[in-house]
């Protein structure tokens, strides 16, 4: 693997939005030194479109100077790493154009909000590869310690064969049916509801966590609440408030997925069930430090799931933390995944997940959505 | 409601079959009048094929006298009630003979493997009991404690109006692909394998607790293990190990239900969870005597799943048995079911579920295989 | 062991009292024939003090006859078997003459509620024995399947040597002020509150799990609620409505009990961990079918307590009953009290837990009482 | 309330250690201002013995130089804060000297190692208080947003007149009796083992919770292993491995309170139930964003402990975070410790808790000490 060389002595990262997801990268790459052995970095600038706002949070969130301007910012030697956390629609035109510039990119998910868009940027990350620009998609799950520790089980055979996945990604805060309007609630801006805002986290976690792809998907869609009461009166909501979908995969799998964000009195509850031959395991996000594993190859009298506190030195990432039993939270997902995606650079390595695997799950996205629409089963994965 | 006018000063009860369900019911029968005021009874006749055995059955679940032959107890005057755990391909001719002949009955689940024989049973069902003979199904889940404390919460409202319902009901015994080939697993003997076993309970629970009827089925059927160790070498396996549906019901409620025999881990796990515009609740056959109940009408700062231990004399079937705390088992569903269907028998009120509604379950099976054999979603509930 | 001759070709059972423990006892009587293979026995006699009353509830709960005076059913030939379930008051005198009529006797627990009636009856029972009369004291949570299996793997070394054990026992039945007066809150009748009704359960589990002997205790009591409404107005409550106590065990087991009966929203929630070297468990009686269970010999990275429903074939007791995964509840326990009680006067052997075991709690709590009252620590448990 | 002239205009902060304690308050100061509307501070110094240590843990924790002399520090104008993270039995000098100096101090739990020196250290913080300079006892764990919550409904009196609390605080990284001998285990270095390392939350938590007073003390200490391997062999052990205490508290509480540092499989486990008349609730310390609670008010039938996710914005510190569900670790409790002495600092307000309250707790262990040394129940806490 051919490798640019280091433009500067240390990274210089630019970050853009400063949402809710701004928040949560900042935070990643303010604490990651102090907790992990990475290459060296600087948080240089934050961009966001009010100059006000920008300035006001790069100052809160460590970055050193506040920009508007994202094309500028690209241009510049100093900067190394784009971190794009703008709205979905925005990624496609910002990490293609950071990509062609040399840098190394980070974009949240989802890749994009069209399909075209993410085949667009997938391309562009392969040419940019070739190059010595890594570049990574967001699926922060896939660093939860708990989740890490079962894709290791999974790998090491202690599942057997995994024959079945149970999934759900249920959230309560449209349950209130005079919730009001959003973008997030608009089609055009959002690309859809339930479905790849959370059903997309599952979907990830299904493929990565067995390392069998998706081939067929059943899908159904749902909107509950079809009005919301927006600025200007009553809006249509144009994505779904739940949705449920069937798949099969490579090696056999079969898998389901429910997500929903008006699941009343479940909070942030990504619930994972993988059933094997030889064992099982489940998973829940609102006690993201806990894996419960079941061991078939254990004598029947024995058998039990097991309350894994994922939170010993021996875990994944957690060498790095606090003591045994010390929990730590959600926002630690973001410092691991900056913490890996430091590394790959470091090493040259293509950081996972990659712009393909983001692509991947925006295809069987795509499949659900067909699938609902033409009312038929085992719609196929486009690939 | 007219009624046939007491046979019998205490009304003569004869079972046929006598494994794990005909164990289950002469338990209920043997317990009922302990704990509840029911009408005099008597258990006059076990009926199996083998004397021997049915004999040795009889004296130990304490009926007075062993039969083999079921067409000549249905002739008997001093009986007055048919129970029948016989084999589903069974049922068909010996509730109707039964019901003509004017007896009371009360069927194992499910009502029939053909939705042809469901269907001429149900028409008996309507024709006898305008003659007086009670009939019913039997779904005894719908006995559990805190399963009618979620009907009764449901039915009050305290969920507002009900979205959408996931349910499983995952099991095991079939994980080993070594476990033997059993009748259960022919279709022609089983009519089919989880979705019939089991999924029928769930589908007959979500339709129960909300008051509302499945219209529209997408499903999926699995078999994974699928040839089995026969007494003569390996056989196929011709039913499901595992089946995924998704329903619309009437009120626009939308429905999952998952079944498994080979989830891992997963000893007997009926599982609900209903969620509404104002609560939710979840259940877990495993836990039986609990159910989690969120009340959303409470201030978010107080939102949580309660953990109602469902066995204080206020709860549903509960004054008959211990003080608080001391829980009950599973097998206490079926003294309920027989209790109700006493007490419908001497109040000449229709029981239920009704053989009408062990038919509609029926129809929603043939609803999922149909969808499944057709890859086509949202198959029409034939009515 | 010599042993009396068989009396009867089918034994005689006779019992005493018919309110809660009786008719959980008759609950066990009834139906222990169903599930276990036993020596064949007859529920002959119901004993109680108002006629009109023991007639009705030997007809409910499956007794041949009614009787009013123990005394004389003591003498019958005809019966062999005393079940004793009158209060703690009467225990002393209707067990020593039953034993000394050369009758096998079962007593609810407390043994008595004095030590000095614990040790003459103690006394009586090793001379019956002698004369192959079994006796027996009804700790009837022994009999759990999961505590069961809990001993067993004490027993096999998984947990290494025990260190020490947390056990308490709360409810919440007193919890209300307003709960009115009863002879069990009248130290002359109940003896004590929480410590002799449910803390001893605590207790015996304590001694039984391990196989070790309370050596030293340190006690203290409280009784919160220190009036409560009589018939005729208030009355002073003297027993404890709490009670906390510390024990040294042989084999340096350290251990805690703490009991409450206004224990407010914990129902019936005795709950048991223990400790050791290699391994520790965890119990709740308001889960009685599960048992946690922690090897601390698997490596570090799987640790967890693990759930096992105890509920296989494989597990104690539980091949007479259902499948797996299809829960027993809490009465189930006396049943198997009742078959191990009839198995050991079969086989001639001295049945377990003895008045003997009986009489060691009533020492303990003697010892607690001691400390609390003497505001000293460590009080030697007296032998 | 006076208060000293701000110094400076922006507060400045020294921080002596950088072991695990260092390593979670720089990770405090490092992020509050991120998060919370904070005074303007400046991490200046971090302050350790080992120069070259103490370089490399200043730029991996965000300090902006290092040092190697405390005294020197506390004399430095441009220093406004005084955070201790050394050990024990150097809190009183540097405390006491900083307090003198005018800073305002910050002292890790516990207070001292004896109670002579805690009591020298409360004298100096009533002294400073009254010249402006402020200083807090950090017992981190009242900053749990659940045990903030728990407090809260307490002090609302939701749960009624609070009559018992039960608690532990479990861990095991001492189970293996070949786990090394460390300055934790000796008398002289550490004070106490269990009892004071982690009785002490415990004990701070019954009195934070409730807002009464620990008057008498039961107390049992045990070492379970007596001899650890040192570096020049095996050594003695002078410290508990496991401490069992009841109290008597004002307002007529009960309190038992258990500490193992050898219970096996529990990790960070600090448990507390605290029952009341109307109401109840429990926490446990690996799952620290849950509280469950029992509304005994609401009808029996609805009873139940519900598990209130504590991650709403409606929730003490939880606006600062995430979307609800999104959950915070256990350092987070150190952010919300630093925010609150910024804000006292900036109120000129006393801030909670005060090294008084570290006095109580330190005279509560003493009176466990004493009762244990002298085996009486009931031993005064002095005041």
């Amino acid at each position: 693997m051919s490798e640019l060389p280091p433009k500067n002595p240390s990274l210089g990262v630019a970050m853009i939005g400063y949402a809710f997801m701004g928040k949560a990268h900042s935070n990643a790459w303010r604490n990651v030194s102090s907790f992990f052995d990475v290459p060296a970095f600087e948080q240089k600038v934050l961009v966001g479109r009010d100059a006000g706002a920008v300035a006001q949070a790069a100052a809160k969130y460590g970055w050193a100077e506040p920009a508007t301007d994202w094309r500028t910012i690209i241009t510049r030697d100093d900067i190394d790493i784009m971190d794009i956390c703008a709205p979905g629609w925005m990624h496609a035109e910002i990490a293609i154009a950071a990509l062609e510039a040399g840098k190394h990119v980070l974009v949240e998910k989802p890749l994009a909000n069209t399909l075209a868009e993410a085949e667009l940027m997938t391309a562009a990350a392969v040419k940019a590869r070739a190059r010595g620009a890594q570049s990574m998609i967001g699926f922060n799950y896939r660093r939860i310690p708990a989740l890490a520790l079962a894709r290791e089980l999974i790998a090491e055979g202690r599942l057997g064969t995994v024959r079945h996945i149970r999934a759900a990604y249920l959230q309560d805060w449209l349950a209130d049916a005079q919730a009001p309007m959003t973008w997030r609630l608009r089609k055009e801006t959002a690309g859809s509801g339930a479905l790849g805002d959370i059903a997309s986290h599952a979907i990830d976690q299904i493929q990565c966590l067995t390392g069998e792809t998706i081939t067929e998907a059943t899908g159904t869609l749902r909107t509950f609440v079809t009005q919301r009461p927006g600025t200007e009166g009553m809006e249509e909501v144009t994505v779904d408030d739940a949705a449920w979908a069937t798949f099969w995969m490579t090696g056999g799998v079969g898998a389901s997925v429910e997500a929903s964000r008006v699941a009343t009195g479940q909070k942030n509850s990504l619930q994972i069930e993988a059933y094997g031959t030889e064992g099982a395991l489940t998973f829940n996000l609102e006690n993201l430090n806990e894996l419960m594993f079941l061991d078939a190859t254990l004598p029947v009298r024995e058998h039990g799931f097991r309350r894994i506190l994922v939170n010993e030195p021996e875990h994944p990432y957690l060498e790095a933390w606090w003591p045994q039993g010390h929990i730590i939270g959600w926002e630690h997902t973001f410092t691991h995944q900056v913490r890996d995606f430091l590394l790959a650079i470091r090493d040259a390595t293509p950081p996972s997940p990659s712009f393909q695997d983001g692509l991947q799950v925006q295809r069987v996205l795509a499949a659900v959505e067909e699938s609902a629409a033409n009312k038929s089963t085992l719609t196929v994965v486009r690939h």
